[in-house]
């Protein structure tokens, strides 16, 4: 078995990486799983790029919290990207917390962590080290590349920055740029976490976390992952075992209880650091701006066909960001198809059961 | 000239103020002003009611920061609330920090500020205070109540609580409980607050708050105050005092410099304890739950002619809060007109330049 296949790898490219802002990093790490067999004339590969705060377990279990993959609703067997068909990619992103370069890591120049040390890295860098990794592997072009949310803006980019390596584009509840909102809401988390004593300027031991920071900037965030009308539906104002509200500050409300949940257990799998740096990424994210924010331009040279899907209730990265894509792509003379599909669950639909969005991809990968 | 009446008053009303949630203050302080005369038969008295971080300026110069009172473009003169017809109150709800009793006050009994020691309080605990307020001024019944947002739901509360005591009602922009969200969005804060270590557990001295924790609270809740069409628009993806995007976590974009002097700026006027307790008393705010989920009994008793206002771009308390409360009235048998503003400055709009608003209000005093 090719030791470059398989669960849990992990590949050091060393020599010089350069990044977008002009810093280099004197070697690439990056960890990754790949699924099912690479053809012989290496056709079948799709590269899955994840979110935020998820990693490259997108259909085997999370080695921290033991939680089945991230996406096993799309990928695996019987699914629309079936291993039994195709060589699947999915790689920690540049600046993450589960084995690729980041902020944890160390810096091989002096064998300290990077810490703040660490530059500030971009959506293209992710990809630009994605990129590398598939001349690791072997892989000239990709059948597709697929990903939602922080995911679609690197698949877009792939279309960008590698035109001849890019068959086909699913992005999915994305975005071409952040907009002034979802900058705001992570300005909010980064500092939620550097007003954490505990942070120390971004040099706190791994044991000793800026957790409560981070785990009010998760607060944050998971509120805009879900719509109103899903926490309505989900919790309301409904009482967490108790009868009547204890006139205190305990979390008499279930979505308190649900909220403080998910800050304390983010904190458990996610580095304080990363989640600043790749906050920062999104955010400097417009795939117009180096024309003059004109988005047909930026897709000017695309050959992928594209395959953008929103959902009714995500207002993180509504319809109508999907929509100016579709309409920058038209202009740009690229194939592309475009549905919004309905969902109550807002912007984390696309991680849940969404059998239309399945039935979506499958069509597009299979067309 | 009356003590009572004028601006920057106070009156301490000594004995028990009994709480709804079962505890007793010894004694209520209120702070308030007024404005313009109570005429002979005191049937001219008008009651602004504040949101969570306003006070009883309302019309006149914040002490703390200089700046104009906080509802200038409708009450003063040429206004609708025109000091020259009506004899104008506004107070610092209980639990505040501008004066009334509140978490920072001095606890008689043992000379120490009662801090987290002080009982949580309600949206109908702050009614019962301003009641208090009315009977010590002389004023049997109001011709008016008037809030916006937290302010609104005091008004409403009126009309249930004292059906006898208001004539009218001009409740903005709010709704008649919290949603599911709205509690998510108040939770992140007071955690912001409580996992900053200078909290000290609501023990914190007057000089060394918990600012960090606090400004981190009020950030968050500021983006929930604009919409994401007037964040674009006031300041979209563009740069703070630069030509191109630092690399760092500096204030590269507008809308990360706004939020952190919103933060900053918030800490030099208010209290963390007092935000703890205002947002606990909103969160519990459920006008429909003692009568198992239906407002309309709510509102079987009032007697008031009610005056809804909401704006388009409000996700706080959207559009459909407004109409929940307008069915419910009219259910309940009770004259009610309800007006959407068109606006894209979301829920602040209530507080920012709204001539349709004042001509709504102007023809409801009028009628």
């Amino acid at each position: 078995m090719d030791p470059r296949f398989g669960l849990d790898r992990s590949i050091t490219l060393p020599g010089d990486f350069p990044l977008a802002g002009g810093a280099v990093l004197p070697e690439l790490t990056i960890a990754y799983e790949t699924y099912g067999r690479l053809n012989a004339n290496a056709t079948n590969a799709i590269l899955i790029c994840h979110a935020l705060t998820l990693d490259q377990y997108v259909a085997s279990p999370h080695p921290r919290t033991g939680k089945a993959g991230w996406w096993t609703r799309l990928v695996g067997a019987g699914k629309p990207v079936d291993p039994e068909d195709w060589f699947i990619i999915c790689a920690n992103v540049l600046g993450g917390c589960m084995g690729s370069t980041g902020p944890s890591s160390i810096d091989p120049r002096d064998g300290k962590s990077y810490a703040k040390r660490f530059p500030v890295i971009t959506i293209s860098d992710m990809v630009t080290a994605q990129a590398r990794l598939l001349d690791h592997l072997g892989v000239q072009r990709l059948a597709a590349v697929i990903g939602g949310s922080m995911g679609g803006m690197q698949a877009l980019s792939w279309a960008v920055q590698y035109p001849d390596r890019v068959g086909k584009v699913v992005a999915i509840a994305t975005a071409a740029r952040h907009s002034a909102q979802n900058i705001a809401f992570h300005e909010v988390g980064r500092q939620a976490i550097m007003a954490d004593p505990m942070w120390a300027g971004g040099d706190y031991p791994p044991d000793k976390p800026p957790a409560a920071g981070l785990a009010v900037a998760r607060m944050a965030a998971h509120i805009t992952y879900l719509s109103e009308a899903g926490l309505t539906e989900k919790f309301g104002r409904r009482l967490q075992n108790r009868a009547a509200v204890s006139f205190g500050f305990d979390a008499d409300f279930q979505v308190e209880s649900y909220l403080r949940h998910q800050g304390l257990s983010f904190v458990e799998r996610f580095d304080a650091n990363s989640y600043l740096y790749i906050t920062r990424a999104m955010d400097y994210f417009d795939l117009a701006q180096p024309h003059d924010g004109n988005l047909a331009r930026a897709f000017a040279g695309v050959q992928s066909r594209f395959c953008l899907v929103s959902f009714t209730s995500d207002w993180l990265y509504p319809t109508a960001e999907s929509r100016r894509i579709v309409r920058a792509l038209n202009a740009a003379g690229a194939p592309v198809s475009f549905v919004e599909l309905e969902s109550p669950f807002g912007h984390d639909a696309f991680l849940l059961d969404a059998p239309e969005m399945n039935r979506v991809i499958n069509g597009f990968l299979l067309s």
